[in-house]
């Protein structure tokens, strides 16, 4: 296949968008792999910051990140991306340059506890603050649970009413495939 | 801005599909942009054909062509794309890797003189009969006017429908702007 699948696609964006030696933001650890990718990316000098309100997701990233030494650069952040703003330090504004969410539910986990329209599209507004110029948030929508329908369309709608001089909004998916894929918003910062 | 506006995008679909050696298609000449730029990712093997209805799309794409010495590499047929096997040699079966249409009218030229979803879609159909597998072809879909409204819809239902076992229909839209700004539909061949 040589379209980008929507995984792959959303980590040439977060390559494209994170500058090594600035900030960047997972904002749901799940299992950890892209604050892993993240890490890696940052070189010594930047940091990462990882969000999630499952005790279980922290742990795993731990462990990951600790299997490469890659602890010093990441800080984990037991609570909901809503909260930005308490944990991460006024100082970074303007240095972070990628962030990430994987919107639903903790992949082998509980099914039940799942990201919400209210508190995701309050961390976005959050983030788009501290976000560089040029920086990007990417947003892979995961809708098949009945939650997601209704996240998915909430944000859509809050998406297409950025103001287009204040950031670019991409859509990226696939239109035809059953069992409701999940799909890529890409909001970069102007 | 670091995501890939709309036209480099296609180009950089064109270039990922468009094997050096084997054969492209233009559907739309218009100002012969996009041929020109397939007939030099051609090399001295590959061959480009591209279609117009209009005389004056045809002039001004050999003469670009012409200026490069590259109009051994291309075939340009004064013919709607929806004529496409009528102009094209059977044995080119399998062998086409990249097709792209730019939908809509002339730009500088008469805007009354539009592209059908009628024609457009059954350009696509062969298309996807003679294309290679992972051939893609890339459609550039202008809305603003009345007719590509409705050509967008039209279009936008048969790809839906486009069986997720033949091909992958990707959809590279930005959904914050005004003035129905133009977006990518990518077809790919399984």
């Amino acid at each position: 296949m040589k379209l980008d699948r929507i995984l792959p696609f959303a980590r040439t964006l977060l390559e494209k968008a994170f500058i090594p030696g600035t900030i960047a933001v997972d904002a749901t650890l799940g299992n950890g792999h892209d604050t892993y990718f993240l890490a890696k990316l940052a070189s010594v000098d930047g940091h990462v910051y990882g969000f999630d309100i499952q005790k279980e997701a922290i742990q795993t990233t731990k462990e990951r990140l600790d299997a490469d030494n890659l602890s010093d650069r990441v800080t984990l952040i037991h609570d909901g991306h809503e909260k930005v703003k308490e944990h991460i330090p006024e100082s970074v504004k303007g240095k972070i340059t990628a962030a990430i969410f994987n919107l639903g539910y903790l992949p082998g986990g509980d099914k039940s506890i799942v990201t919400k329209a209210e508190t995701t599209i309050s961390a976005i507004e959050q983030l788009l603050d501290l976000l560089a110029v040029e920086g990007i948030i990417v947003l892979v929508i995961y809708h098949g649970h009945d939650e997601g329908a209704i996240e998915r369309d909430e944000l859509l709608q809050y998406v297409k009413e950025l103001d287009q001089q204040k950031a670019h909004v991409l859509r990226y998916q696939f239109e035809n495939q059953k069992n409701n894929a999940p799909f890529i918003i890409a909001i970069e910062k102007r």
